[in-house]
């Protein structure tokens, strides 16, 4: 990885455990728990994806720079949470790019891996959403990701954009830039005019 | 695979798919949460098994046409879905075909891995009821198959005969039938006469 | 494995998925239920560890004696939740002593497997707590061991000892058993005086 490739990837692990600790915030946990949820929150995406390509060591697993990096985060939510929520704005901001960079660092890493270009492309979502949605499992919480917000679709966006400009031979940096820019660029987007994909509103159904 | 398991295994996934959608409409989620808990329900059991047997490739890694049966399956209950709630009995009675197919395929695959015969049975059951597991969880319920319906009960049957008959050296085709026959035939049985297991009963315990 | 961490490890098994059926008592779930969470409390942190460190076979898929002690568990938790529960100081206790075998294993794995020493104390605490976050999960709560009680605290201590131990060239041997000792010695402390964490105690936050 380039020092410039790495950088990234630890900043968008940053935010997203900050992301991690601030659910924990709300959910009352005690420093553990701030821990916890910020690790899974900002490894378990890439961790998961590592899985199921087998691809290993899994990156964190690898390098502790990674673990590092969360429990900052933790430390850093566990203090500051409430100014933190304050400039809830900036974070989510943040958080956009962190989710451009995932979404395009899985897709290229499958690509590489030699899978399919559709499976690229679900790599590249997983490595988006699966951490958030495990922090939202783990706080009791339908994932807020499966609920409203553009923000699966920004990652799916990016991916298969990357998936599209690599097929058609594009240098992966030209690809790279592209997707990153498609996918933080929706979601910026969507933070900033308030978009949301509409919820299921059919009838009342009946529990099975 | 022959053309005819792989057929039986698509319908598995795209049945199981679509009770993943039916609960992403109970829970109102959004489009892209329907395809996730729609992937997740089809090929979380099998997925799940293959990385704890270290088979790989995951079988839908491999063949992206198994997250396209998922996709299909997600809009459908997207637009269809109160209909389809309407016509449940009939995919009740689908599910019940697919947690055969998946108890069967799921401890055949074990037994080709060279796992012991207990094993195999526990293979067999997580391929039929770890995808509704992580259904339930994402939408923040208890797991239906914990509480109540002989649900589970029938992959364990299906699971456990087919590896008798296999450690009685029957031809894996007749002990196939048999078995899925068995788990079906339960599943169904326990629609028709609404069959449970008795939940615990015990007295008001404290929480810890 | 020598005979003796064999039973020990068996034990520790035991107690947790103890633990995960006395959970399913408190959710009522039906017999199958009981089973499914014993399973995944006794051995969910070491299958991820294991899944993570890429170490196969999963010690469980090697040898259905772990099953078969999980099985045991939910069955006499079924039986007798109630008695067991009026005597929850003892069963606490012995969850004492399987967290500390939990987290010295883990910690030792992934040290032979040649991690980083900060990764094989993750490892240890992944071991010690994973497994009771699954069974908190699947009974819908907020995993407990993020929201008081020194008890991940307590693994994290044990691990982080024997790393800094066999840094420091102690044999093997010398660093589990002080190893162990600090972490059930701690966690006993804790029971004893009911020591916990503080939580996160911030002002009211908005939900995002």
């Amino acid at each position: 990885m380039s020092p410039l490739i790495y950088s990234l990837d630890l900043t968008g692990t940053f935010v997203f455990a900050l992301s991690g600790g601030l659910a924990a915030a709300r959910a009352r946990l005690d420093p553990f728990g701030f821990v916890v949820v910020g690790i899974v929150t900002g490894l378990g995406g890439g961790t998961l994806r590592n899985l199921l390509l087998d691809v290993h060591p899994v990156t964190w697993v690898a390098d502790p720079t990674y673990l590092a990096v969360c429990l900052v985060a933790a430390a850093v939510t566990f203090i500051w949470a409430r100014q933190l929520e304050s400039r809830l704005l900036w974070l989510r901001i943040a958080d956009a790019f962190g989710l451009g960079l995932f979404a395009v660092a899985g897709t290229q890493l499958a690509l590489t891996a030699g899978t399919h270009p559709g499976i690229a492309i679900a790599m590249g979502v997983t490595t988006g959403i699966v951490g958030g949605m495990i922090r939202d499992v783990l706080c009791n919480e339908v994932p807020l990701v499966l609920q409203r917000d553009v923000y699966a679709l920004a990652a799916l966006a990016g991916s298969t954009l990357y998936v599209a400009l690599d097929a058609l031979s594009f240098p992966p940096t030209w690809s790279a830039i592209a997707a990153f820019s498609a996918c933080t660029g929706l979601r910026l987007a969507a933070i900033r005019w308030d978009l949301s994909l509409p919820t299921y509103k059919g009838g009342k159904m009946p529990p099975e």
